[in-house]
């Protein structure tokens, strides 16, 4: 009986920084091999990191990269390595006329690149994503266009690299995350690897959290063994990435699977973590000889946070953030977003500013201040009266006529970028934006105002969301962290007597309704029509998760139901000019505004 | 001999808006159709335009845009039409698992669909672009993907259409955009089209203006036509379009060539217009019977002022604004942004504001009022001393201790978001972005400050083309509009006594190397260690067009050259923070800020 042990090094990537990288690689190498395993494997892209932009393009950093590669190697004395790197081409080029690059799997061993008869040490990712965040076509060659290239059928490239493990012969088929979920691609690498002979498969990864994707990726390898069952290793890496516009939080949960699919063991989220593992094989089955853990089944809010904080952490961390400055309304998001700031940097490291106008209630910054007094920051309030003041006259002194509604903005501003911004910078710290996804989507925010900031925690959030963390935050501190008046205040932005608190006035926005309005446009990509037929068809409610009653509580009839709809699509897609010079936004949904869902600036056009 | 008459529509796309190009493409068949013509061609995604971000995940506009062709295939009565749009597979899914989608060139014959014998009506896009702007393996499935999927070759599925002229049988080739640019792909779309019988050859394009694109284009026709002669019918639209980032510039320039290669009409750019011709083919060769158009050498900077000065006007018209408020420093960059919206938009919609601080000399504050008398627009000076006092008292009386450096920034918010921002709001304006592409690679610039803007007119310009763009303005406007003092005083800030302009004190930046080192990152891609090697050859100066001696005279060895090379690099990768916000660009360069160059807040590594 063949047996092979293994280890599967989840480690943090840092995205561009390969000699970070490269050095922890090297240690854990060392510890594999001094723990007696036979084959050491690390994520995709270990060494570069996954989401570089157009980094890509710098030959500098790919010579440096290549460089890396044959370092790796000669570190493999008595240890088979497996790593993620890009793989360069520099005879060729890349559709796009640069130097040709592969996002590549390597194997190297005793020193030597593994020869699997095609290629000399590596070999490519078949399935390049192109959806939501992922650009790798932008940036890689596949090898289905190498294989359409070379006029070579691709199952005479996709080759097991043979491992000798003490004298026995082990066929070990490499490929890379997206080579695994093949359900909407006519290739289906892993089936191509086990046919040619793989007697185990590695899938090395750099996948970000997304909402149950886990259980997924455990049903599609189920689904995936059941024709072909062979031991599957998957490996991801921890850590933050982003594309500029969105922070993706990578989850690491690598796994060992049984060749039936169940699981065999599977290291936790967002840690740094090792599995090791001897796998025992007999003719193509093999099964764990030691060390069982499954993954718990984790609440939703509880991995919500825990994603939410170990993203903030990061975030300030990479670049080296001292202070995070936030502005302390009174209200459920600033009230949850101050809160998360406080549980991932603690703190010392956050400074509450309330910024009351004469439209300001006693009841929210009193709430603010309990807010402040709870989390235990240093908090400040600096009214801003004068300043809008100030402006207006200066306005009105010049012959501008300044409306309730400019006015209301001249407050956002000044708070945002007068009193916040200067705080931020004397302290040497930055902002926070606290909009949740529903404003966002809506244009109920104002730009260079409350859409200022360095990161924006919850801006992948429905209002909902935000309360649903705002009762878990109680819940594992607690204590009353987020005073209960907090949770009752109508939601409202306080800009004007209109808006006043103390009367239930609010934000022009039904949050049970929109927020699910939204959330079908923007992560289920509804457009109007279908969204009406719902409503004719009086499957609305049960389609989009409403609360049964709701849509006629608040829509007399078909006509004012349409109407409603029809303005909230113009407000979605007119508030685009706002979303494009918005921060960073922590991605946790399906789909979060950035370069996560990509826009246009094309005002409307209604499709009914 | 065979003949056939054919009018190439050169259209202005609008963007996201099919009912406005279906309804122009319907008037325009109509029109052909009276003068005779056999066959009428329209540009790429003629219907929805092309840049429409993840709208293309809409099922209802999906459903909508083929309804349309089924529309436009009614209409061609008597006439052959040919015309671009998506072409969905609702069978079938695409690699993103929804609604499979093509960008397809479509062609209908007296209101039936023509038939190659692969398809009925319509092909598909051979090569699909994903650099710079394009995202097409996003959104569409390729010919070479379907062709993979079908296991046949691709020469199987590129046929040309015949077409009945009047008992002539002439066989079209069609192909769409990226299809000619084939070098960097193995695939040769063109060539196959010819092999496969095709008489003529049509390219529907969707291309936006770049530096010689269009003599580029000519030489790449003319190569492809050296092995294949044939005619040539190159259709291009008009417009703007965006990504949210940037807004692209569709210069039309649509040419017919002669199967020699050489040009036998064009239209002109930034122009709707028809090319209507008469082709005679003899054997596969064919010679144009009328017309002549050569298309004229230009100065590139007219190009460039043609291409802005187009830019703007669209993107006022096609955003529905009102009036542009800009701030006006006496400054090169300030002076040559209000010029350009004058000479697009004219004087009424232009209000210009000067905000001096204590620290603005009589110098600048003269310069920016003659400039605004020169360009007859509303002027307004609205000093900021009194909000910069206010702030700086407020910050101080909490505490905070206010640096020079913050003093600074202060300052620059003030104007950006309490003034600037209040009056745009006021008259229902929206804020101009000055900001020239060297300082906003370094970051010189303050966010919520001089970053604010709904448009960046000269975000894609270095200082040597403001200056360009400056003298240019000077000569067709026939008068000094630009006063001569611009030109002469110091590029500065003017936010502290250490950039007094008056003592010829400015940017900490050198402008006639750093402009050309800003370049070499950007858009040539050249990292540190390539930039050092120029130097120490001793070939930086030819290398990076710089004036001779310019080297030595700023740096006196190797190490201050690194010292500043490194220092800059450093500048360009974290002042990333703020070109996440920055607003959309007008992009002219070979790599422009924002969706075209995509980045990553990764910090810095050197890979020297």
């Amino acid at each position: 009986m063949k047996n092979i042990k293994i280890a599967v090094v989840q480690m943090e990537v840092v995205a561009g920084k390969p000699d970070v990288n490269c050095e922890k690689i090297i240690q854990k190498i060392k510890e594999a091999r001094e723990n007696k395993n036979d084959v050491v494997i690390f994520p995709e892209m270990a060494v570069p990191g996954y989401l570089l932009g157009d980094e890509w393009e710098n030959n500098g950093l790919i010579k440096k990269l290549m460089e890396i590669n044959e370092k790796i190697r000669e570190e493999s004395e008595a240890i088979t390595v497996v790593w993620g790197n890009v793989w360069a081409d520099f005879d060729n080029v890349g559709e796009d006329g640069r130097v040709r690059k592969y996002n590549a799997a390597l194997i190297a061993s005793n020193k030597k690149w593994l020869d699997n008869e095609v290629f000399e040490g590596h070999t490519f990712k078949t399935l390049l994503p192109k959806y939501r965040e992922f650009d790798d076509e932008r940036h890689f060659y596949s090898m289905q266009k190498l294989a359409d290239e070379k006029q070579v059928d691709i199952k005479e490239l996709l080759k097991p690299f043979e491992v000798d493990v003490k004298g026995q012969k082990v066929k070990i088929g490499l490929s890379l995350c997206e080579d695994m979920w093949d359900k909407n691609y006519f290739n289906k690498p892993i089936e191509i690897l086990v046919k040619n002979g793989a007697e185990i498969v590695v899938n090395i990864s750099a996948s970000p959290w997304t909402w149950q994707k886990n259980n997924k990726r455990h049903q599609i390898v189920k689904n995936i063994l059941s024709k072909n069952p062979v031991n599957f290793v998957y490996c991801n890496n921890v850590g933050i990435q982003n594309n500029g516009k969105n922070i993706f939080l990578f989850d690491g949960s690598s796994t060992i699977y049984n060749p039936d699919g169940t699981l065999m063991i599977a290291a936790k989220p967002y840690k740094e973590e090792n599995l090791e593992i001897r796998l025992e094989m007999e003719a193509s089955f093999a099964k764990a000889s030691e060390g069982y853990n499954f993954v718990s089944e984790e609440n939703d809010t509880k991995e919500l946070y825990d994603g939410l904080i170990y993203g903030l952490r990061k975030f300030f961390e990479q670049n080296n953030l001292k202070k995070a400055v936030i502005g302390i309304s009174g209200g459920i998001d600033s009230a949850v977003s101050a809160s998360l700031l406080v549980m991932a940097l603690g703190k010392q490291k956050v400074l509450g500013i309330n910024m009351p106008s004469k439209f300001n209630a006693d009841l929210t910054r009193n709430a603010a201040k309990k807010l402040a007094e709870n989390l235990g920051i240093e908090y400040k309030v600096i009214p801003i009266q004068n300043g809008v003041d100030l402006t207006m006259k200066e306005l009105e002194n010049n012959g501008f006529k300044v409306s309730d509604f400019v006015m209301e903005n001249i407050q956002a501003r000044d708070r945002g970028s007068r009193i916040l911004a200067g705080v931020a910078a004397a302290v040497g710290g930055v902002m926070i934006n606290n909009s949740n996804k529903t404003e966002m989507a809506l244009g109920y925010t104002t730009l260079y105002g409350d859409m200022n900031g360095a990161i924006c925690p919850i801006g992948d959030l429905y209002k909902w969301e935000v309360y649903e963390l705002a009762k878990y935050i109680n819940k594992i501190s607690q204590k009353e962290l987020i005073p209960e008046e907090i949770f009752e205040i109508v939601p409202s932005a306080e800009l004007s007597d209109k808006q006043d608190v103390t009367m239930g006035k609010g934000d022009p926005i039904i949050y049970p309704y929109h927020d699910k309005l939204v959330r079908a446009f923007v992560e289920f990509r509804k457009d109007l029509s279908e969204i009406l037929e719902w409503y004719d068809k009086k499957t609305i409610e049960t389609e989009m998760h409403l609360e049964k009653g709701l849509i006629e509580k608040y829509f007399k009839n078909r006509e004012e139901f349409k109407k409603d709809l029809e303005e909230k699509w113009k407000l979605y897609k007119l508030s685009y000019f706002k979303r494009i010079q918005a921060p960073p936004i922590i991605a946790v949904s399906r789909r979060a505004f950035g370069y996560d869902l990509r826009e246009s600036q094309n005002g409307v056009y209604v499709a009914i």
